[in-house]
This record gives C-alpha cells, sequence and structure tokens, in this order.
C-alpha cells in the first residue's frame, strides 16, 4: 500500500522519530474516494487545534498539499497522516530546531458489515477508562495506549464497538467513534474537555443537525441518562453512524433521529 | 550513534509501527559504563511488569542478550531500548501475531553540570499536571506527551528539572526523576499507583534506604508537606541523586541524608 514520508515515497523512518520515542505527535484517519480526502476542512481543523497545542512547527498547506496528492493517487481508501516533532536527541525537551515529519500511510477502506449501520450495534462494556487530562484533550494524539487496552478488552465480533467512560464515570465515546445520545427531540454528546477525541464526524453532527431540527447539547453525561435515552448512536469518519442497539445491559430501538442523520450524512462519505 | 533493531545495526523501522501509531510500547533508558548496563535487574523487572500489563509477547530472555551485546559495543554512554507491539494494520485491536520490535539507541552521557549533585537543584514548578490513570501508572510506557508538555514550560538552564503534580494537586515526581523528602529522619516518596513512572533509582532506594538505617514511606504527598520537608532530592538511573535547593518558593539546604545515600549509591553509577 502507498506510503509517503515527507511527501516522497517511504516505508521506513529513522527509529529517533520523536512520534515513537514520546507518542510527540498528532494523527488524522482520513476516507479517500474519487481521489478526494472526505471532511477535508475539518480534519485540518482539528489538526491545526493539535498542532497549536503541541506546539508543532509546521505549515497546514503543505499538509493540505500533499494530502491532496497523496489522496489522488490512492483513489479509494483511507489516509492516515501523522505529523511528528521529527528526529530528537534523547530527553523530552522538544528540539528548538525541530523539523516536523509527515507520514501518510494507506489502507483499505475497513470491512465494516452492512448490519452495523442497518440494524445497528451492540457496545462492549470497557473496564477501562479514559484520564482526564485537559492539556491533551480532544486532540488526536499519538498517545493511545488507553484506546490499546480497551480494544484489547474483547475479541467476539458481537461487539463492534466498546462504550468508553471516564475514571469519574461519565460516558464519554466509543474506542474509535463518538456517541450520541437522544432524548426528547434532542441530542446530547459528551462535553470533551477533561479527555476523549473530538470526532470530525461529531463536529459535523454538532453543525447540521440544528439545521435538521435537532438541537445538540454538548454537555457531561451521567452512566443513568445512557439507560434513559430514547435513541444511542455512535459516528466516525469512516463510517458515519451506526445505530447502538445495546450495551451496559440496556437495549435501544434504532430511532426516528438516527435514521433521519444517517439518511442526511451518507452523501458526505459516499458521494 | 550505534543503533539496532531487532538485535541488527539498523537506523529506521517500519512506518506501520505500533510504537509511532499509539505509543503501544515500552521503554528504558539505561547508563552503560565498561561496556556493562547498570541497574541491569531493575530495568528488567520494571519492564518485565510493562510486558505483563501491555501484554506483549516477547521474550525478555532475548531482550536482555540483545541489551548486553548492545551495551559491550556501546562502552561507555546510555542505551535507550524501547519494545513496541510491532507492525499493525489500522486500528487500535492488537493484532494476535504481534511480533515485538526491540529498538536499540546509543547516545552520549548527558552532559549534566557537577554543581547539579554537588550544591543541588532548582525546580520549575510545572503548570502541566498528571492524569490519573491506575492501568498505567508506574509503567515507562511510549505515551510521553504529558512530559514533552512539561519540560516545554522552561528553557531557563537555571532550572535543571521540573515539580510535577497530579490534577489533584499531589506532589508526585520530576519531569524525568523521581522525588524524595527527608521529614524526621525518615524517607516519603509518592504512591505511584494513579501516575508518574516507577523509576529504577526510586527502586534502588527503596531496597537499600532501610539498610542504611533510614526507613522509606510510600504515601500520596499533598503540596503543603513539599514545604515542610527538611531534606528534598530527586534521583535517575543516569545521575543518580540530585539535592533540591528551591521549589514553589521554598529554599531547603542540603542535607546529610541526601549526602549520605549520594555516597552509597555512587558506585552504583560510576564504578
Amino acid at each position: 500500500m502507498l506510503s509517503w514520508i515527507d511527501g516522497q515515497s517511504a516505508e521506513a523512518l529513522s527509529a529517533r522519530d520523536r512520534g515513537l520515542a514520546y507518542g510527540d505527535g498528532l494523527f488524522e484517519t482520513i476516507r479517500v474516494s474519487a481521489g478526494r480526502p472526505r471532511l477535508l476542512a475539518r480534519h485540518l481543523a482539528r489538526l491545526g487545534e493539535g498542532v497549536r497545542r503541541l506546539c508543532l512547527p509546521v505549515s497546514l498547506d503543505l499538509v493540505e498539499d500533499e494530502l491532496l496528492r497523496f489522496s489522488a493517487a490512492l483513489g479509494d481508501g483511507v489516509a492516515k497522516l501523522m505529523l511528528t516533532r521529527g528526529d530528537g536527541a534523547r530527553g523530552y525537551a522538544p528540539q528548538a530546531d525541530a523539523r516536523v515529519r509527515r507520514v501518510l500511510l494507506a489502507s483499505p477502506v475497513p470491512a465494516y458489515p452492512d448490519k452495523n449501520r442497518e440494524e445497528g450495534v451492540k457496545l462492549f462494556p470497557c473496564a477501562s477508562r479514559l484520564a482526564e487530562q485537559p492539556l491533551l484533550a480532544g486532540l488526536k494524539h499519538l498517545n493511545r495506549l488507553e484506546q490499546v487496552l480497551a480494544r484489547a478488552e474483547w475479541s467476539d465480533p458481537a461487539f463492534a464497538e466498546g462504550l468508553m467512560r471516564d475514571v469519574s464515570g461519565r460516558v464519554i465515546e466509543g474506542v474509535f467513534s463518538n456517541l450520541f445520545l437522544v432524548r426528547g427531540g434532542q441530542l446530547i454528546t459528551a462535553e470533551l474537555t477533561r479527555c476523549g477525541v473530538a470526532g470530525v464526524m461529531r463536529a459535523e453532527l454538532l453543525d447540521r443537525a440544528p439545521e435538521l431540527g435537532m438541537p445538540v447539547i454538548v454537555r457531561d453525561i451521567d452512566f443513568a441518562e445512557l439507560q434513559q435515552a430514547d435513541e444511542v448512536f455512535l459516528c466516525n469518519s469512516l463510517y458515519g453512524i451506526w445505530p447502538v442497539r445495546s450495551a451496559a445491559g440496556h437495549a435501544w430501538p434504532v430511532g426516528p433521529l438516527t435514521r433521519k442523520l444517517q439518511g442526511q450524512l451518507r452523501e458526505l462519505l459516499d458521494s
């Protein structure tokens, strides 16, 4: 599969990269179809926020240009973009003259069963909790051991995703998805100021749902509220929206608002 | 400088390594002198604990053997050992057939000023706090953005290290050191069950200080207790022990217990 480093075809990088040493970097996982990256502006917006918060000295115009060229070469698939602080000497101090490394890796579109989207999914109740770290919350950075440990908790394919809570017990997200509740015609999704990844499909929904007559509230979600929801769904930028049918001993129908959003957002990924 | 991957001389690794993608791995930073890794048993013990908790399928005998050969080739310096879960496909799920990658990188012994050890150091009060994540606490894993952010807070060389607290305000450690207080002839160091790195020099002190007539208590440390300490010092496996002379608006003398431990432990690194 296609693999570029700093704009050139390459499959290997320096073992002294700080992305490896410390997870000192960011990534985006981007659906590419017909040679174009989908939800491009939102991916770049999140990346820009990460670049700002981690103080990575890189031109986002250069990153965008490389991503567009890579996507054209890929055609159809998934582009994983990583930015790292490049090679470093030993020690945590960021180098004053850091040269950010850009890595682009292609992979096939994941073969999720159609029934995830059509009939909904069952969530595994992950025991691994998300730590509260406001400095990193919301970012898609390269420190992802919590997700690795959570995803390692189950291998039964009956569970398409896992439910992640924070160390205080609040409902936050899936392992690789964001989560929404529907209650009384309103959407509710977790505040991601202490932990969690602010997904680009979540951002898309926050913008578009109100225009479709569904107000959205972003706030903390107690575990009990999950059970009281009328509908529950997951979203991410690769699969769009999956209804949640069961989690933590509770079951929900696939509801009308979930279906409406699926219909509206489908063209973002498929067209 | 010397660089080995999987036992062979090599400077680059696959861009699809999970150490890069997720920080899915561990590391040790080891003082090598006269061709031998210092505090070897303690480094291997911590690595073994990490391998167990992250479920990394690797033979520690193989790792030890490579480290010994690498150290012999290096002679004098620092060996950084990284273990990663090897190459992965997209997605957090650990591969059932993971092949752990072993990376060994040499670097020179850091040129810390002698006065750090002799006269003591000043700590920068880091605003970055450590998140509480019991699943990862104590391990020297590859998710180190908290340390990168903390170390980026200061560039004034008057501060040799930084003081890190957890999100609840407890005193935990330095950015690349563990911290001890002395009070009434007793050593106190932070419990590392929620966050922090359980350093090998800390482990050495926990074992040896009682034999030298200094009992050690491991427990939570309030910020106020730091100011009430008779002596404060830092330790790690590269520099040994540094007295702390000032931190957070408070000053301490270089005390007798700190000096005694410095004398006793010096041969561990220098001999």
